[in-house]
């Protein structure tokens, strides 16, 4: 009888650990440097040590541990090798295979957006689906698409990249995948800070946002105080972005789209830019598809972690 | 031990029925008329009757029959019940249970789009892969998405209905499905005559085309004749479509495209001008994604709906 399961979620700066039980609750949570020197040959043996070393300190019966999950920041296929991940400084590694031999315990393997979804779906904003798209707006777009409780890791661990699918023609600035007009360029937290600019410049209408730097929580507090010019640039950011959903739902037509990331720290307002554009391009069957701000936040990917070793 | 299978395509004016051993073989394959009249009442009892007829035609053991799968044009969930079916002039059905009292044999049912790209990957254009994107350019755009070998139904019973992905904001005309801009409205054979149409409207440049009726086989044929005009059509054609499946390999990133319907006929030509826009726009990791041309043609059908009893 399985009782306990690791969820490891590695960063390039810290790997965030965790210990569940079969049910989902956290037992303990903590987090090691991620030592990305030396091609980071020491990250894997960190947590392996890390892992055994929390064995020992809860007095845990090995055969009472369900396994080891792990995401990474990269392409991972289906048998759990490492295609690249760039933050790591790895290049390919058969992630799986190695952990099982230094930890002894069953290992599964994931992307780190892709098992964000799936922690998403098991205990936080997509809780009681099993058909999600989850949508990480930081920095970059992050997605991962889970279907019948499964992450789609694609033919060439590229499901759930929709941060990089094409949504705009006239871009003539390069995406960091080399491509232009991904929708990451235009509802990011930086593609946000693109648009808000471009609209400041072109236009000569009054907005707190012209008081100081702008950044996407610039902006959406700009809209919940009636700014118009701020209320124009959420508009743009809903159009991309909801046509792309509604897009999506053509393809794998979800029970419900989670949103996170930073940009998602601005609440529901997000969501109602979102949902208006989405209702207006979905296709008929779909376009009361729900909505959810995601609620694990930094811990998501240990949930999901957790969660790839129980099936 | 199991031995044999029926595949039953269920369209508007006909039902299309199989005889199928297990490996894929058809053994016998023959068509009855749809009933349509009184709600489509006698549709299923007609099945059934057909399948016990050729069951005492070949003196079937019924104990070596694994079961009957069906492909029916509407939305089908994974209970198989059938949301609603407009060309049978049927309502809501609970379809698998329904059938199974009716034959006694276990029942799978699926949309016919859906169940098409499942024959093609299991016989036919995408045979030896298991994640297959399936597009069929007829009268409309249909479509089906294949993950790890099963297909992907979607929470309202819209896997899949890429024709209904929007791609166009400019587009004053509304799709059959209430929306615009649809993928359909520009890549069926009837948006493929609409793209000629505006363009021989628009430009004054010689072609054959303006000889006689615009079809898709008569704009395709035009390109292989270097027709410049043809060409610049197909262009277009190529641009709406390629971007599309670019996105949709950012989705769910499959191993093959695999394009069929009456458009496809015209052959490699069809691919190459698709293929081109694909590239440009597709996530780095998925530019190598095969394409093919169907090879079941109308048989698709069958043999998909067969392959749904075998799982």
């Amino acid at each position: 009888m399985k009782k306990y399961c690791f969820g490891i979620d590695v960063g390039g700066t810290t790997v965030k650990c965790g210990l569940f039980d079969v049910k989902g609750e956290v037992l303990d949570k903590w987090e090691i440097h991620t030592r990305t020197e030396n091609n980071g040959i020491n990250i894997l043996p960190d947590v392996a040590d890390t892992i055994a070393a929390k064995i020992l300190e809860k007095k845990l019966d090995r055969e009472e541990i369900a396994g080891v999950g792990i995401g990474v920041p990269g392409p991972v296929d289906e048998e759990g090798n490492v295609m690249v991940a760039v933050n790591l400084h790895w290049g390919y590694l058969q992630l799986t295979e190695e952990m099982e031999k230094m930890t002894g315990l069953p290992v599964r393997a994931g992307n780190d957006a892709n098992v964000a979804a799936l922690g998403e779906m098991w205990k936080g904003g997509g809780a009681g689906y099993h058909n999600v798209v989850m949508v990480t707006l930081g920095t970059g777009v992050g997605g991962g698409i889970i279907v019948n409780g499964k992450i789609v890791t694609g033919s060439h661990g590229a499901g759930g990249e929709i941060g990089h699918i094409h949504v705009e023609d006239s871009m003539e600035e390069s995406c960091n995948c080399g491509n232009k007009g991904c929708l990451e360029q235009f509802v990011s937290a930086t593609g946000i800070v693109r648009l808000a600019n471009k609209m400041l410049d072109e236009s000569d209408a009054p907005s707190v946002l012209r008081n100081g730097p702008v950044s996407a929580k610039t902006v959406f507090d700009a809209v919940k105080e009636k700014d118009g010019l701020a209320a124009e640039i959420a508009e743009q950011f809903g159009k991309y972005l909801g046509t792309a959903l509604a897009v999506i739902a053509g393809v794998v037509d979800p029970e419900v789209f989670v949103i996170g990331g930073g940009v998602s720290k601005a609440g529901q307002v997000v969501i109602d830019y979102i949902r208006k554009y989405y209702r207006e391009y979905a296709f008929s069957g779909c376009k009361d598809t729900a909505f959810a701000l995601a609620e694990l936040g930094n811990d998501a990917g240990i949930y999901g972690a957790a969660r790839l070793v129980l099936d």
